[in-house]
């Protein structure tokens, strides 16, 4: 591996960088009802249930590509939870496979190129980005739909565990 | 500077990332009819045209208070554009300010902690993905806004310059 240019984020602030922004959506959909996280839209979007669901059904498969190179979509478009409850576990889960395969991820292998789930082509730590820029981009959109219900969302700067924040918390 | 823990992007990667991103936004604001550029929003938020003219008015004083550590505000909350070509223009020309600032950047500056704009207490870098993940965030905002108009945004993995992809520009 070359380094061509200096170190912006290594691979333990990417993943403090990612999980900050799981907890953060994970009180978006906290702060979503019960019946219109899987029942609102608009323009005719998918619900914040179905884009959570497809946000952490990609969790698992893309930690089993990137540590065995084995991209099968195992469980990924499977039919999601049905209720808050569950989702939140199952969110829960995902943030545990995260946790666990992360650190099992080789240095060399964040640069390696592979055929992510036979789609695209292109190095590792791409394809993790990719993740992550697609939970912020659709967390947004439950942004839209959370103000459209006259619900404020949660601050958009606030990403750390809701244990060590009860001001924010409370705010 | 330590390094705790193996690269995941080098300032490279991270530029052409963000830069990625800023030609998908910019085909966002192309794919929006003039007057519902600054008119249309949905659940009182702001429009698309004042959610780009904050990020691309971000970048300018972002750029000094890394490269001089002058955190003054300097054109941030000016009044923007209010026409769709002045604001494709100011883009433009934010870019150019990112393309020529982030060479100059000094590889150490990155994890360096500054207090940014008076705001927050950060590394460089974390500031830079701020800027980063509130332009995708607001974007997946404006993805709502199309489709509540009736228009289909521009694919999200559509990150390339213009020029290089002609099947999907005419797609």
């Amino acid at each position: 591996m070359t380094n061509l240019s200096p170190t912006a984020l290594t691979t333990d602030m990417l993943l403090e960088h990612w999980q900050g922004h799981r907890r953060l959506t994970r009180r978006v959909l906290q702060a979503f009802p019960e019946d219109e996280l899987f029942t609102f839209s608009a323009g005719g979007m998918r619900t914040f249930g179905a884009l959570a669901t497809e946000m952490l059904q990609m969790i698992a498969p893309t930690m089993k590509g990137v540590l065995e190179d084995d991209w099968t979509s195992g469980g990924y478009g499977d039919p999601g939870p049905e209720t808050k409850d569950d989702l939140l576990g199952a969110w829960d889960a995902a943030d545990r496979v995260l946790a666990e395969s992360w650190p099992k991820i080789p240095a060399e292998r964040f640069r390696e190129t592979a055929n992510a789930f036979g789609l695209w082509t292109a190095p590792v730590v791409t394809t993790l980005m990719y993740l992550i820029d697609n939970e912020i981009h659709h967390r947004g959109q439950g942004y839209v739909y959370l103000r459209m219900l006259g619900i404020d969302p949660p601050l958009f700067y606030q990403r750390r565990p809701a244990l060590a924040e009860p001001d924010d918390e409370g705010a």
